[in-house]
């Protein structure tokens, strides 16, 4: 066995005890420990942005683009900012204990489908420091152990954010193993977690598509396949116009950067003269280039928005900018065809007032989320009301679009009798 | 690409095509095809009986051990008893469309979390044929596309199974690729399977543990790791000695072969005097072999019964077979670190009068089922009342112990709005 992988399995066996401590805490002994971590992250200000600027400066020289420095950086607004964001986490249910389902068999039998951890969560993430938070506190709140491997351009802010956490539980009835962060920084680190079957329960990779179909490849743990979003925003023939431009507009530019954001418009072509001149203007307003299919070419030159040729390559694409492929289409089956097969399952979109049209979108969609009239940045467990978010799954087993609490949780059946046998 | 790689993916690609139907079809489209497919093995009972033949005659001349003969075949009765439990599934209540959560947001967004089915089910399974037309008859049920790998040996049984039900579907709204076997018989067949992310989302292997262990460690698509059982029974101290020796022996001697048979018996010090010569006297006339630990070998040479000292290799066996591994502990805690140790998450037992003992015990055991004073034997989908049981689920993910018709969907969020915009 290497060196790192010894050390690696270390770690997630501190985990895995830990994991057998926090699953039998009370809620008031996990929302002291949230109170703590947050208190000792004011404290330690100094040390955790002394850190930071290690990284930082590092960063700065290695020519990082500015965006990525910006994501990196952390400050005493932004420290304090992550700070109250795990003071929030206490005003949430414990969901620990949650009886899913009760009843009672006939032979007397009383059974109860009670929400229990999920044990070790390992977190697999790039770049913003906030996820070291974030993630240790979610896992605390649900009675999880959290394992946390970030990237190495972050690791000096990731340790000494660890660090203080970890002070922090020492004084509680929480393992300090409750947070334990992966050691070292070598691919060979992330491999060991994939395969500690037995010790890690499941492993949530958040990042790019590099990431995480490493991740899905590599791993003999169970993973949950996250935030891949190649969203689309179907145009019905029976669309509102004014709802349609305001949601084709508010899917691909309120927020470009994120997994939510639409990549593909698909408009019906009994609506397309009446639509899409008042959309295009305002994506050339807002410097949208349309990827368009040559039905929708025309369109485009008469407004003069900016514009190329669509390809495989655009209905595929993430663009993450202000790019999205766009087509007219003859049929709302048509854009049925094309999101079942470009979609990764993410988010999608109709725009209609026919409920016929919404009625066979809705069911034939196969995706996370299915919005009918209202835009794709809406799938988020915040939007959503869950209060706390530890990604949003893009896969259909175990959860699926935004994880709360509730999903880092699985559960047990407690079966009470008085001596039954079969 | 090699041609079984080429055959199998198009099988899935088939697979995936009659989900994609599968998904909008209504209750009384998919039981009238349940029927159909009921009534399709009744009237081809001949040809099926005849291709079984062929199987058994091939498992003979190999020299096959006479119970794996005795369960690989089928006659006249065991094919009505088939058919029978398929007519049975109609009556169970559809989860597809299942509003698990329902709510509106102040925005006046209303949010549905609705049942839907997981898609394309690969099963990879064992021996006994009847898998065939149960997985078959579940996933179609669910709204789910079944694509099956049964073994070799039951291959012309399997073929010839799969065929009449593929006709049954023909007459019907399901597609017939509703129900795909996996071509060809060879290992690489199920390796294609194991790894076809994108059009397989689920495999579900149910057989020996060399099975498990090789999908679980070799697939990319996600699994339900099922059926893996070392459970063990706790005598507690203050234990009803009535109740301990009806339930250490149902658990472990009802029915040697399943995976919620006992495998492991712990007795707290303070009984083993008044408990274990009334037990282990009972053992002795059922024919069970005692591993025990050297505290509980004296009990064993007082009540006569066939003994051994016990091995690390037993605490971690499943005997599947009238052999128990046994010892006495100091205190209900050295039991829960014993089992936090060996079990493989399946189903414990506590016997026992205290609820402080009781509580102490279901809150630290992280195992699917929890027995308080019942046997292990009650995991089972059909005793806890689901109806049906396509595997028990030993992992954390997505679903724990016996899995029914809803473990066999997924969910999606339906986001109903007005033009609503972030």
């Amino acid at each position: 066995m290497s060196d790192i992988k010894a050390e690696v399995i270390e770690a997630a066996t501190r985990s895995k005890a830990a994991a057998a401590t926090l699953r039998m805490l009370t809620r008031k002994q996990k929302d002291f420990a949230l109170n703590a971590i947050a208190d000792a992250l004011v404290a330690n200000e100094s040390s955790i942005l002394d850190a930071n600027r290690i990284d930082v400066d590092d960063a700065i020289k290695r020519g990082t683009d500015a965006a990525i420095i910006d994501r990196l950086t952390l400050n005493s607004e932004r420290l304090a900012a992550i700070a109250s964001a795990a003071r929030d986490v206490c005003a949430l249910p414990d969901p620990v204990g949650d009886v899913i389902r009760g009843y009672t068999l006939p032979n007397g039998l009383e059974i109860s489908q009670v929400r229990v951890p999920l044990g070790v969560v390992a977190m697999v993430y790039e770049a913003r420091p906030n996820v070291t938070v974030d993630a240790a506190v979610l896992c605390l709140k649900s009675g999880n152990a959290a394992l946390l491997r970030g990237s190495s351009s972050a690791h000096h802010t990731n340790v000494a954010l660890a660090d203080v956490m970890r002070q922090a539980l020492a004084s509680t009835d929480v393992p300090v193993d409750a947070i334990v962060l992966v050691p070292g920084t070598s691919h060979e680190s992330v491999e060991v977690v994939m395969t500690a079957r037995g010790l890690v329960d499941v492993i949530i990779p958040r990042g790019g598509a590099g990431l995480i179909n490493s991740v899905v490849n590599g791993s003999t743990v169970p993973v949950i396949e996250t935030g891949i979003g190649n969203c689309h925003v179907y145009v019905d023939a029976a669309a509102d116009i004014e709802k349609a431009v305001a949601i084709a507009v508010n899917s691909k530019t309120h927020r470009v950067s994120v997994c939510n954001a639409a990549e593909t418009l698909l408009v019906h072509k009994d609506i397309a003269a009446k639509f899409l001149p008042a959309l295009l203007s305002e994506y050339k307003k807002l410097g949208v280039t349309v990827h368009a299919n040559p039905a929708l070419v025309g369109f485009c030159k008469s407004a003069g928005v900016s514009y190329e040729a669509v390809t495989d390559a655009d209905w595929a694409a993430e663009y993450y900018s202000l790019d999205i492929a766009a087509g007219i289409v003859d049929s709302i089956d048509d854009a049925i065809h094309h999101i079942q097969k470009w979609s990764t399952g993410h988010t999608e979109a109709i725009v209609s007032q026919d409920v016929e049209a919404t009625r066979r979108f809705v069911a034939a969609i196969d995706s996370a989320a299915v919005m009918v009239n209202a835009s794709t940045r809406f799938t988020d467990g915040g939007e959503f009301g869950f209060g706390a978010e530890i990604g949003i799954s893009t896969q259909k087993l175990h959860a699926r679009g935004p994880m709360g609490l509730p999903e880092l949780t699985s559960y047990k059946y407690i079966v009470t009798g008085d001596g039954q046998i079969r």
